[in-house]
């Protein structure tokens, strides 16, 4: 216990589109990280692959460059939204310093890979991350997580006012 | 942050046989509980049914009651050692209080029923409780938990240096 405020751990929270990864944030800030401590907080936002997007259509047809590129916008304006949501929930950190990491690929992998490269401590994640039309595609990310990265994984389910059928 | 230290969580700690399971715990103390909290740590082992013991024979033989009355016997046995270890775990914590629970049946119900039951802030874990053979029989304890329990979950796996095919 008393070397908490003293280690520097690097924290590596996955944030998505979804209300769950903004509580996952919420709840390690509030729970995890300590006032004193020397911790890095890193930001990880996985663009998922352009597929899930043309696959929502399900029509088979291919679409045209411009609406593609439309897309490949919206992905990226989806990107910096989440990085920005999730800065503004960190905004009161004092001693932790905090990244951000943009990458792209299927999360699942992504993530896992990310916790290894940067030599995570912990990962931190929301449940149900990709809301449920992009996780008919991408399967679940946080069970995929839990079973493939080997740094300890905090995963965060709706608060208990909101949790539904969870 | 600034009420970490203020308010009063309750975190259960699935303890089991396994190495991983006194791993989480450790990790739980270094990385959650903070110096001056007022926290609650509940130690649960839940002793696994009888049939999980009777099918390791694999003989499809009843056997005697004098062998059903040792196996209870070790089972009893077991959960003694593992609360014990656990505590020891524990004996530097100051503010701390500490709890111990025995239950039974199978891990991966009562653990849910018990985060739900005691209103755990947080639920800590191995990932792979019951080692091997009986994983076998039980199936992953932590994947049942990291799907269906209500609250944040903690899973640690083995520590890097220990790690072989997790």
């Amino acid at each position: 216990m008393a070397d908490v405020a003293a280690k520097e751990r690097k924290i590596l929270v996955a944030v998505d589109e979804g209300e769950e990864s903004g509580n996952a944030l919420s709840w390690c800030l509030k729970n995890v990280i300590s006032e004193n401590s020397k911790d890095t907080l890193v930001l990880l936002y996985v663009k998922p692959p352009r597929a899930v997007y043309t696959a929502l259509d399900g029509t088979g047809y291919l679409f045209s460059s411009d609406i593609l590129a439309a897309m490949d916008k919206y992905g990226n304006d989806v990107a910096d939204c989440v990085i920005e949501k999730a800065k503004k929930i960190c905004k009161d950190l004092q001693d932790v310093k905090v990244e951000t990491r943009i990458e792209h690929g299927d999360p699942r992998d992504v993530i896992c890979q990310m916790t290894e490269k940067l030599g995570a401590d912990v990962l931190v994640m929301g449940s149900h991350g990709y809301g449920p039309i992009k996780r008919a595609f991408l399967g679940s990310v946080s069970n995929h997580c839990a079973q493939n990265v080997k740094c300890p994984i905090l995963i965060v389910k709706k608060p208990k006012s909101t949790a539904g059928n969870n």
